[in-house]
Protein backbone atom coordinates (compact mmCIF):
# COMPACT_ATOMS: atom_id res chain seq x y z
CA UNK A 1 0.00 0.00 0.00
CA UNK A 2 1.36 3.77 -1.10
CA UNK A 3 1.51 5.69 2.00
CA UNK A 4 0.71 9.28 1.98
CA UNK A 5 2.87 12.16 1.23
CA UNK A 6 2.63 14.35 3.97
CA UNK A 7 1.94 17.49 4.02
CA UNK A 8 4.70 20.36 4.83
CA UNK A 9 2.74 21.39 7.83
CA UNK A 10 2.85 17.77 9.03
CA UNK A 11 6.29 17.24 8.25
CA UNK A 12 7.42 20.61 10.61
CA UNK A 13 5.26 19.42 13.37
CA UNK A 14 6.89 15.85 13.22
CA UNK A 15 10.52 17.49 13.01
CA UNK A 16 9.32 19.77 16.22
CA UNK A 17 8.86 16.74 18.59
CA UNK A 18 12.34 15.55 17.47
CA UNK A 19 15.92 16.17 17.93
CA UNK A 20 19.09 16.32 15.67
CA UNK A 21 16.99 15.05 12.47
CA UNK A 22 17.14 18.09 9.59
CA UNK A 23 14.75 18.48 6.71
CA UNK A 24 16.24 18.22 2.82
CA UNK A 25 16.28 21.57 0.77
CA UNK A 26 14.17 19.82 -1.58
CA UNK A 27 11.70 18.96 1.83
CA UNK A 28 11.36 15.04 0.21
CA UNK A 29 13.53 13.75 2.69
CA UNK A 30 15.61 13.83 6.43
CA UNK A 31 18.88 13.34 7.71
CA UNK A 32 20.64 12.70 11.22
CA UNK A 33 24.19 12.58 12.04
CA UNK A 34 24.51 9.63 14.59
CA UNK A 35 28.01 9.84 16.52
CA UNK A 36 29.03 6.63 18.73
CA UNK A 37 31.92 5.80 20.99
CA UNK A 38 33.37 3.44 18.62
CA UNK A 39 32.76 1.04 15.50
CA UNK A 40 30.94 -1.63 18.31
CA UNK A 41 28.29 0.84 19.65
CA UNK A 42 27.55 2.88 15.95
CA UNK A 43 27.16 -1.03 13.91
CA UNK A 44 24.64 -2.02 17.16
CA UNK A 45 22.82 0.41 16.44
CA UNK A 46 22.66 0.14 12.92
CA UNK A 47 21.84 -3.84 13.96
CA UNK A 48 18.84 -2.64 16.47
CA UNK A 49 17.87 -0.32 13.31
CA UNK A 50 18.00 -3.10 10.55
CA UNK A 51 15.93 -5.30 12.30
CA UNK A 52 13.00 -2.60 12.64
CA UNK A 53 13.51 -1.52 9.17
CA UNK A 54 13.09 -5.14 7.90
CA UNK A 55 10.15 -5.51 10.18
CA UNK A 56 8.86 -1.96 8.73
CA UNK A 57 9.13 -2.88 4.95
CA UNK A 58 11.05 0.30 5.11
CA UNK A 59 14.69 1.08 4.96
CA UNK A 60 17.51 3.69 5.75
CA UNK A 61 19.81 4.62 3.14
CA UNK A 62 22.91 5.30 5.28
CA UNK A 63 26.56 5.69 5.50
CA UNK A 64 28.87 4.90 8.15
CA UNK A 65 32.77 5.13 9.13
CA UNK A 66 34.08 4.18 12.43
CA UNK A 67 31.69 5.98 15.07
CA UNK A 68 29.62 7.69 12.34
CA UNK A 69 26.55 6.98 11.24
CA UNK A 70 24.43 9.12 8.84
CA UNK A 71 20.76 7.90 7.98
CA UNK A 72 18.83 9.49 5.30
CA UNK A 73 15.13 8.60 5.38
CA UNK A 74 12.69 9.08 2.53
CA UNK A 75 9.77 7.09 1.17
CA UNK A 76 10.81 6.63 -2.95
CA UNK A 77 7.18 4.93 -4.05
CA UNK A 78 5.84 8.61 -2.12
CA UNK A 79 8.43 10.96 -3.71
CA UNK A 80 8.59 12.64 -0.30
CA UNK A 81 8.31 12.12 3.55
CA UNK A 82 5.59 9.69 4.79
CA UNK A 83 4.48 8.70 8.24
CA UNK A 84 6.48 5.51 7.66
CA UNK A 85 9.83 7.73 7.78
CA UNK A 86 9.06 9.50 11.28
CA UNK A 87 8.28 6.07 12.69
CA UNK A 88 11.55 4.60 11.42
CA UNK A 89 13.38 7.59 12.52
CA UNK A 90 11.55 8.08 16.20
CA UNK A 91 12.85 4.29 16.15
CA UNK A 92 16.75 4.93 15.34
CA UNK A 93 16.58 7.91 17.99
CA UNK A 94 15.37 4.88 20.46
CA UNK A 95 18.00 2.63 19.19
CA UNK A 96 20.99 4.95 19.43
CA UNK A 97 19.58 6.62 22.51
CA UNK A 98 21.16 3.89 24.46
CA UNK A 99 24.30 4.12 22.99
CA UNK A 100 25.56 7.39 22.63
CA UNK A 101 28.63 9.03 24.58
CA UNK A 102 27.00 11.22 27.86
CA UNK A 103 28.14 14.49 26.18
CA UNK A 104 26.46 14.20 22.75
CA UNK A 105 22.97 12.40 24.18
CA UNK B 1 51.94 -0.64 14.53
CA UNK B 2 51.52 2.01 11.71
CA UNK B 3 50.84 -0.17 8.40
CA UNK B 4 53.10 0.52 5.81
CA UNK B 5 52.04 2.12 2.63
CA UNK B 6 51.96 0.04 -0.80
CA UNK B 7 53.95 0.36 -3.38
CA UNK B 8 51.49 1.21 -7.02
CA UNK B 9 53.37 -1.94 -8.11
CA UNK B 10 52.45 -4.16 -5.00
CA UNK B 11 48.68 -2.70 -5.34
CA UNK B 12 48.29 -3.42 -8.62
CA UNK B 13 49.13 -6.97 -7.96
CA UNK B 14 46.72 -7.15 -5.18
CA UNK B 15 43.69 -5.54 -7.95
CA UNK B 16 45.17 -8.23 -10.48
CA UNK B 17 43.87 -11.29 -8.14
CA UNK B 18 40.35 -9.51 -7.23
CA UNK B 19 37.26 -9.31 -8.67
CA UNK B 20 35.21 -5.80 -9.05
CA UNK B 21 37.69 -3.70 -6.88
CA UNK B 22 38.58 0.22 -8.23
CA UNK B 23 41.34 2.05 -7.62
CA UNK B 24 40.53 5.54 -7.00
CA UNK B 25 42.02 8.42 -8.96
CA UNK B 26 43.99 9.55 -6.32
CA UNK B 27 45.11 5.87 -5.41
CA UNK B 28 44.70 5.96 -1.77
CA UNK B 29 41.79 3.62 -1.57
CA UNK B 30 39.62 1.19 -3.67
CA UNK B 31 35.57 0.80 -3.71
CA UNK B 32 33.71 -2.17 -4.46
CA UNK B 33 29.83 -1.38 -5.07
CA UNK B 34 28.19 -4.78 -3.86
CA UNK B 35 24.54 -6.04 -4.96
CA UNK B 36 22.16 -8.36 -3.43
CA UNK B 37 18.64 -9.72 -3.46
CA UNK B 38 17.31 -7.73 -0.69
CA UNK B 39 17.97 -5.81 2.31
CA UNK B 40 18.58 -9.26 4.05
CA UNK B 41 21.52 -10.21 2.53
CA UNK B 42 22.67 -7.09 2.26
CA UNK B 43 22.84 -6.75 5.67
CA UNK B 44 23.93 -10.10 6.44
CA UNK B 45 26.98 -9.34 4.37
CA UNK B 46 27.46 -6.01 6.18
CA UNK B 47 27.40 -7.92 9.70
CA UNK B 48 30.00 -10.61 8.66
CA UNK B 49 32.09 -7.83 7.36
CA UNK B 50 31.51 -5.62 10.64
CA UNK B 51 32.65 -8.78 12.75
CA UNK B 52 35.58 -8.78 10.59
CA UNK B 53 36.43 -5.42 10.50
CA UNK B 54 36.80 -5.11 14.54
CA UNK B 55 38.92 -8.40 14.53
CA UNK B 56 41.59 -6.84 12.00
CA UNK B 57 41.21 -3.59 13.27
CA UNK B 58 40.36 -2.43 10.41
CA UNK B 59 36.69 -0.81 9.27
CA UNK B 60 34.92 -0.01 6.18
CA UNK B 61 33.43 3.16 5.00
CA UNK B 62 30.45 1.87 3.73
CA UNK B 63 26.88 3.74 1.99
CA UNK B 64 23.81 0.75 2.14
CA UNK B 65 20.61 1.46 0.56
CA UNK B 66 18.43 -1.55 0.35
CA UNK B 67 20.14 -4.22 -1.72
CA UNK B 68 23.10 -2.00 -2.39
CA UNK B 69 26.54 -1.68 -0.37
CA UNK B 70 29.14 0.21 -1.72
CA UNK B 71 32.35 0.10 0.46
CA UNK B 72 35.20 2.56 0.19
CA UNK B 73 38.60 0.67 2.58
CA UNK B 74 42.08 3.09 3.10
CA UNK B 75 44.06 3.58 5.33
CA UNK B 76 44.03 7.06 7.07
CA UNK B 77 46.76 6.61 9.40
CA UNK B 78 48.84 5.42 6.60
CA UNK B 79 48.10 8.15 4.15
CA UNK B 80 47.19 5.32 1.14
CA UNK B 81 46.58 1.45 0.68
CA UNK B 82 48.11 -1.30 3.23
CA UNK B 83 47.70 -4.98 3.73
CA UNK B 84 45.02 -4.33 5.90
CA UNK B 85 42.96 -3.15 2.99
CA UNK B 86 43.12 -5.89 1.06
CA UNK B 87 43.00 -8.35 3.58
CA UNK B 88 39.24 -6.88 4.70
CA UNK B 89 38.49 -6.66 0.64
CA UNK B 90 39.25 -10.15 0.18
CA UNK B 91 37.17 -11.02 3.54
CA UNK B 92 34.29 -8.53 2.40
CA UNK B 93 34.08 -10.59 -1.03
CA UNK B 94 33.95 -14.09 0.97
CA UNK B 95 31.46 -12.78 3.26
CA UNK B 96 29.62 -11.56 -0.60
CA UNK B 97 30.29 -14.58 -2.46
CA UNK B 98 26.94 -17.13 -0.33
CA UNK B 99 25.07 -14.15 -0.63
CA UNK B 100 25.39 -12.84 -4.08
CA UNK B 101 22.37 -13.66 -7.24
CA UNK B 102 23.64 -15.70 -9.49
CA UNK B 103 24.15 -13.29 -12.37
CA UNK B 104 26.33 -10.81 -10.37
CA UNK B 105 28.64 -13.70 -9.05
Amino acid sequence: MKQEKLTAEAIAENLHKMEGWVLSEDGVSIWKAFRFKSFVEAFGFMSESALAAEKFGHHPEWFNVYNKVDVTLTTHDSGGLTELDFKLAARMDRAAAGRMPDHLK
